[in-house]
């Protein structure tokens, strides 16, 4: 299993704190060859459906020695990850995790945007010294 | 510029065998914030097209920690760069280069195969010995 991200422990009590459980910790993707690990899974009911949402959530914090380096390296983990839920668990939703402070340095950055929008990566974003989760994209509504 | 690849000059030497011109080393990605080379660029006559092919190519010796670890970051990189060109250089086509030591223990992973054929991963694959393409995926029509 991998070493726990440094926010592991604020990503989990921030969904916590809006109502979702947390069902996997690590969750275990098995594909063939591949038997890999994402860092949470959670799930919350929602008002329209009876079975409510799972999502599968990756944490990232960028601490490597370039943000492009870290982005790109992230950006395959989640579509190869992604790839995989799609043929084991296609109603599971990735979603990266990230701290605001990772999503103000990097996120924002116009060739991370063309990333994002090109391939539809999901994200979240926490105020890890509050624990709360301050943007969901896209929303997820309740 | 970044470190160059163990299989730079292999990778090179067997485009230049098969009639390929290198005109870029590296060659450089600007976009907005980012800044990045890719290892060669080459391109080649084809007989149908007066312009010729013109291909980027980026060289990976996947000699880390795990199989699946490089194998994301690679398809990140690829995915990455790739976004990046569509928006600067539409009518060059991004190819992965390794060696066939790699393809052989990595690219038959059927996960690794799923993920190439999601993403429409192009690559080509050298022996790096005798310094020759032995595949292309998909084949160029010279």
């Amino acid at each position: 299993m991998p070493a726990k991200d440094i926010y592991h422990n604020a990503v989990k009590q921030s969904l916590i704190k809006e109502g979702w459980t947390i069902f996997a910790d690590p969750y275990r993707i098995s594909y063939e060859d591949a038997d890999l690990y994402a860092d949470l899974a959670a799930s919350r009911p929602l008002a329209a459906e009876r079975q409510g949402i799972k999502i599968i959530v990756e944490i990232k914090s960028f601490v490597g020695r370039s943000p492009l380096y870290d982005f790109h390296n992230a950006l395959g983990q989640y579509i190869f990850y992604r790839d995989l839920l799609s043929a084991t668990a296609p109603s599971l939703q990735l979603y990266l995790a990230i701290d605001r402070t990772s999503h103000e340095r990097i996120f924002f950055r116009p060739s991370v945007q063309l990333a994002i929008d090109r391939n539809a990566v999901k994200f979240f974003v926490i105020n890890s010294q509050q624990e709360v989760i301050i943007l969901w994209n896209p929303e997820i509504n309740m």
